[in-house]
């Protein structure tokens, strides 16, 4: 129950950083104090590319997986209705126009691979957690992947999130699903591709 | 004595960089070098939602509590002096004139919750004191908070300082004071919130 | 080949980010990323100044200095590429027209050592491997060069990087080779100068 | 002879990123990486200031003061041609045209004797200087008092750069003088101040 509400609490307020501000800083920063408020609870992944990862590796068990991605979607759907009521309009992360679909998908794939990768170095050895920089290591390098694919992709790299903003935007205007398919299932490639990556470098 | 200088001092440089800059990352930047000075003096509350939340987990008792208010508040006061000597004019946080009283006040509690969580869970276990990085913590989680903020609800966040603001713009213009109840309510009520969030969730 | 991997998946990655966004910040950032991920396996290099001086210092040996130059070469083209392939546009870093040309030298020379200097202070020595910053440094102290040359040399400090993006750009347009000279030599005449200098400082 | 190379060194560095980016945020993080490379050396002055309060808590005799002011000149001299000649003209900091004199007084000597202090504070004590993250504290401060200070004192806070600035301003255009007591004695006066205040809070 505690995990359950830690990440929908983490991925609510990831959620709404993204949506008032779509500043790959500001959401760093705040990546980075939610980091460090859930790490000793539920390792902090608010995504469930993340969490997908996590499963692959044994570093949690199935059950466990849903109650992840659960939390991690509540916390989204949340988190994208506060957005709507406070802006009064709903939100919801595009590529840019001039991006054609093999490029939207490239760069979706690449930034989640590199940053599940990150995740899974820093956030799961016993030494890393010990570093006391593991959060900071987080959140930059998620601002990292998020300022590069930002004008390409719009930076989706959280499945949850765009669930979340894609679902209100559905019920707000009728549309909105169109490109949730490829920021659903690219990071999950992504994030298999970097689970067995991780096997193959790290071997922990 | 030097608690209650700590305070003055660390209130007073934090509204003089809000009030000269109105930059989150600037304010971030000072919270970060006055969070190590203070730390083994007063703990850095600087503020009087993180004073109010230590006091209700039994960090500080209550002779201290009113100690540390009144250093903030003085302290606000001539930070706000300083930026009216300054600049020739008072300076006043508000809301986005689009911004309605529920989103200003949901905002504020939102955002004041979160940063008073996050300072019980870095600053009072002795374990995160001995991590060296609590200063980061503090100060980015603030910019944070406030980058997000901002734009909505003006990034109230810290009763003192928001105080010290009004009465001053309150003096120069005769009037200033119309924001200032949600500005210092809503606070207090998430450091409440917050408080009896922490003792839940960590227990310590 | 695992060095050769991360050196190749550091530069290619390193690479995509200059070519994406140009920004200082951005590139710093990643290079946080990658450097926590690739420092265990090849001391994450990523830029053959760095390999030379490492081999002047004797931390890599002549076979490894060619299996750390070929995979950062092999990179940065496969970063080129990627960045060709998603703006439709090839990218070549220039010196700012009005830059003469001994201005362009000497940024590159001065920006080059101290960067590689640092470089050699940060990874190498066992005591500040250690410390669970050095990424930061390394990140940070990258993007504070770049800030400062970016507006006279446009930043190269990358012999490889400027590789790969110039062989792209003659294959794209039938030129782009002209600045290649200066930027692929002063960073290996900055690098020696640090080696030396290092081994006289610091004589570790 | 290393201090006042190192010296020399780091503060050329310092002068450098501020004539050619007048960014704080460049300057802060170009202090990070010279205070980690010359903290064992010289613990990183780069600043009169800084050698002043050190020398008034014995942290250096009078003869290393002597050498590191020196030092410090030579370095902002040579950052200040350098920017010359790469520029093609001289840099001067100025207070705004609206800055009045006490103003721009005040805020030289309360960013100066903030700085100060937390230098004293974070570099000398053994037991802070074993926490790595001191060259960030130091180069992130810095880079909240010069973005405070920026618009109103055009950011001073350290008598050797602006010296050096004004005397080649001087050479090159007739006068720049006119500023230069204000920019050496009040960074100076609020050193004297912090070195006190840090006996008083802090009896090490």
């Amino acid at each position: 129950m505690k995990k359950f509400s830690a990440e929908a609490f983490g991925t609510f307020f990831f959620t709404v950083a993204v949506g008032v501000t779509v500043d790959p800083v500001s959401v760093g920063f705040i990546l980075i104090a939610l980091t460090y408020l859930a790490a000793d609870i539920s390792t902090a992944h608010f995504n469930p590319a993340v969490s997908l990862a996590s499963w692959i590796r044994n570093k949690i068990n199935l059950s466990e997986l849903v109650l992840y991605l659960s939390g991690q979607i509540a916390g989204a759907i949340l988190g994208g209705l506060f957005v709507w009521w406070i802006s009064t309009t709903t939100f919801l992360p595009q590529p840019e126009p001039a991006t054609r679909t093999f490029q939207f998908i490239a760069t979706e794939l690449l930034f989640s691979f590199l940053f599940v990768l990150l995740f899974l170095h820093v956030m799961y050895p016993a030494s890393s957690k010990r570093r006391s920089i593991y959060g900071f290591i987080i959140g930059i390098g998620f601002a990292a992947c998020y300022l590069v694919s930002l004008n390409i992709s719009g930076a989706g790299l959280n499945p949850a999130m765009n669930t979340g903003f894609a679902v209100l935007e559905y019920i707000n205007s009728g549309h909105g699903l169109r490109d949730l398919p490829i920021y659903v299932l690219t990071p999950g490639i992504g994030a298999i591709a970097a689970a067995y990556a991780h096997r193959w470098i790290f071997r922990d």
